[in-house]
């Protein structure tokens, strides 16, 4: 079987009736596993981790669309996170038995049949995209839903597939393959959110900070402080722990103190022992030296024998 | 099924022959599983991981026991780490399903076995033990081998089964049950044992060190190093980054740098997230979030059901 993870993200992050609908919807489909979903009300926003053969993605995401664009309407939408669709972002990820070829052909299907089915107009990125200008998700997103209409009538505004203009209600989405990454946030004691902004610009790859860091500065109304979100391409070149430690140091020149950090949704477990490994000079450790996920891996490897071996 | 761990330690780190004979002894028993093995030549010690079934675990240590008896003369041993055996120490260790209580009868039936079918004297240690001088490991190992027949022939030197006297070449065993346990060692920058021996009274419980930590000092001959070598009993209450670094810290007395630290076999998976916590600050972060635990599980758990879902 290729297994295939895809992590889609939706323009709601409160609504129990829409997100319990969308459980259900993905639940539904054979083959399919659900392994996390995971809202923030201040983004406005659920991060879904599906994994499966690519046939039960693609039935699983269509189902996740048909929820979707049936409940949420953009123009109504507040949330502090960048968005420019019901269904704002679907990137397929690679496991390991999987290609970047088979995200990309998953991806172009996908992106067809939301063009088709809803009218709303695709745009690949990552490893799907076509155009270098549609690589990188916050070039695609830019101007966010309220320009889309303005950008989409420029000469090279035109989406990969589906309609000229924007889905009155669920604006369009933008469908892609990538490697996995880390949505890391961290969490600052202050309300200037130019103090994140500021940070933000500091540790991101495209204003000359950390290589594969992308950040943006957020506030968080529900929780009175402002926050560095953050996401990580590649945390086996920038670790987690370099990537803390420099949101932590430039806070500190703000004279702001950090409150705490999170990871939204699923991150590989590699990334946990890069960080551990780090503070304990730990040398030698590999994930599956976790009692919990030797245990784990034995049963799934081999559950037909029972005397089975690591 | 009733799923238990045992972690026997066998008296030889280096051998080859004897220690694939062990793999294959233990490999062969129906419903067992092999976790883990790890050896290390200085300590001249091995450490098996198991699971399985009361039952199941019973006649795969006993299948140890049949190999590390044969194979392994005391009188010859030279090693680091303490022992008194060739079969030195086995614990079981309660899982999520059993009680300390299972692990205790367990220790008993094997002890009554080894003393009946090898004539081997057995301590029963830790949760299991009889007497409160016999809870601490470190208290029935004292003097090791080479003290055990002057020790057995004292007032209160009788073991729980078996003869009065050690087995001329096995030894004695000490047969327990306990908590799990994190072996974790620190290597340093320096030839000198005193050093290590310093820094490990300094750390441990019994000399007014960090609560659930036994430590000791050993000299590395392989890496001309010495190492500060010791048991976590509760990382939830003293957990891995407090020790690291108060082992640090106390070898920067001594002007000492620390070269690299070691877990040995497996290790609970929250320890590793209490670590990575700890230095990202991180919150609501579970083990379960990682990528890979999470789809384990989800095999794990319900494996005839494609559409499971966590």
């Amino acid at each position: 079987m290729n297994t295939i993870e895809a992590v889609p993200n939706i323009s709601d992050g409160s609504r129990a009736d829409i997100l319990n609908a969308a459980a259900v919807a993905v639940r539904e489909v054979p083959g399919l596993s659900l392994l996390d979903i995971s809202s923030d009300p201040s983004h406005n926003r659920t991060v879904l981790t599906l994994v499966g053969p690519g046939p039960a993605l693609l039935q699983g995401l269509l189902a996740l669309y048909d929820v979707a664009v049936e409940a949420i309407d953009l123009r109504q939408h507040r949330g502090e996170h960048p968005r420019i669709g019901a269904v704002d972002v679907v990137p397929f990820v690679p496991l390991d038995e999987t290609s970047m070829g088979d995200c990309i052909k998953l991806a172009e299907t996908l992106g067809q049949a939301v063009a088709t089915r809803y009218n709303i107009p695709v745009f690949l990125y990552g490893d799907a995209a076509r155009r270098d200008d549609r690589r990188a998700l916050e070039h695609v997103r830019r101007g966010q839903f309220e320009s889309l209409e303005e950008r989409m009538s420029l000469a090279d505004g035109s989406p990969d597939y589906g309609p000229a203009s924007p889905h009155p209600t669920a604006g369009a989405s933008a469908i892609g393959a990538r490697q996995p990454l880390i949505a890391f946030n961290v969490n600052l004691d202050t309300e200037d959110l130019d103090v994140a902004r500021q940070i933000a610009r500091a540790v991101r790859e495209r204003d000359g900070g950390l290589p594969h860091v992308k950040a943006l500065g957020i506030r968080l109304e529900h929780l009175g402080l402002v926050q560095v979100s953050m996401n990580l391409t590649d945390h086996t070149r920038t670790p987690l722990y370099r990537v803390f430690a420099r949101v932590e140091r430039e806070a500190a020149r703000h004279g702001v103190a950090v409150v705490e950090s999170e990871v939204v949704g699923l991150m590989p477990a590699d990334a946990l022992v890069t960080t551990a490994a780090h503070t304990l000079r730990l040398r030698r450790f590999t994930a599956d030296q976790m009692f919990e996920m030797r245990l784990a891996q034995l049963n799934h490897r081999d559950p037909s024998r029972p005397g089975g071996v690591t």
